[in-house]
């Protein structure tokens, strides 16, 4: 696990801040280790789909994000990491409450990092996420 | 194209107004085929991630949603359409402005359905989605 | 892990010998548990491709393969599965030589199974695949 | 379309000869155009699957190869393609015969390419894969 007073923890902490649409949503960082990230989501009625369960848009914008976050973590100093390509596949529906996202990091090369993660709701595993980022320098 | 007053325009008009997520986003249906779903996003700033650039959770959201309401005017009356999995490329950074998703279904089986969405950005492709869908009978 | 005289190491060493392009290749079924298959694979030169490492369709055919037995494990009695969609990163070039793949199943549901195969060069994690099958009857 | 005068038409013919799983199973360029490229297979016994279809590892394979011999088509001089990852929907049972893969590039950046290709057996959509590649130095 990584201190909040690492410089890697602000480096993940920025991808949360800076980006609004997850703040918007209400995804928080929980956690940040050497290629792993861990984030969390309470859901409220805006986060549903028609049957009253989590939305796949909310699941897969969690869990894309805890592997960009686990990524982040894992790439040098002075880069930082975009997805190109996502997977997810929706095991369970997801019911209200508290998401926890835990992603870690399968590969982190110079030019593409490979990130699972998996979701879940009530500690059920709802949902399993890989996704493909680039690395880029860091602007 | 189905007319507005057709049966099939309603129950998928019905996945976009029923669903808590969509509406909040601010996802609007604009044209239902056999087998085809085109939606539009008026995207603002909560929807962007930290380089201003829109989320890849909301195109993946968009895109899925087109997905859905494209395997859902292909399954028979009485039968519903849910996400299994999908998979999203990003092509190309998406700019804040009207975003277009159109969606066709490439299998729509008793029991599954595939669709594939191309989402563009001022003209430009930037994401493609696959999903799979379970044909589920409708509640 | 199953016995080699339990039922189910029969149905799902029945995958395998029935399967021409498997035995073709090569590949063996080295353990099945419960939701969880092992397989193997000695490569020579017909696998590889134009840079001399194993070629990803050979790695691909392996991972689904796996995928198959560890869901084929996990259904009841009189039912099969069937490969509906993949999705497989490749992570680092695959030496020739031996090739384990492990697989898991992540969800057995009544028509849909989920299932993720790791596999290994010499210890080293070569691929990552996860599939979706749907569960039919046995023929 | 490319004449198989043209540089281009050899620098993807050669991932077709160099690669050795590719001669064996048999497969064959066809055409090769700007950021498209179509190949075959005429299938027999050692390509089928318990179920007397083709195998699920072969139209992966096959598709696979299509597009990244449509990427390489689209990289420029003194670039190779190697595929990172795909992703693939099986549609319909693939009967055995003549399989036609007709891949088309979707983006070719700098150091990604994103490609997709449909399978036919028989005029019958089979099989669509989408896949990414890195482009890299040519060795």
């Amino acid at each position: 696990m990584i201190d909040r007073n690492d410089l890697r923890w602000s480096d993940v902490e920025g991808i949360f801040n800076r980006a609004s649409f997850i703040s918007h949503l209400g995804i928080r960082l929980i956690e940040v280790g050497e290629g792993r990230c861990s984030i969390e989501l309470q859901t409220d009625d805006r986060h549903l789909q028609q049957h009253g369960f989590v939305h796949a848009g909310v699941l897969a914008t969690l869990a894309d994000h805890a592997a960009g976050g686990a990524a982040r973590s894992a790439v040098p100093d002075g880069f930082d990491v975009i997805t190109i390509e996502f997977k997810i596949n929706f095991l369970k529906p997801a019911l209200p409450g508290k998401l926890a996202a835990k992603a870690r990091v399968l590969r982190a090369g110079k030019t593409v990092a490979v990130a699972e993660t998996e979701v879940f709701a009530a500690e059920t595993l709802v949902a399993k996420l890989t996704s493909t980022l680039a690395v880029i320098p860091e602007k």
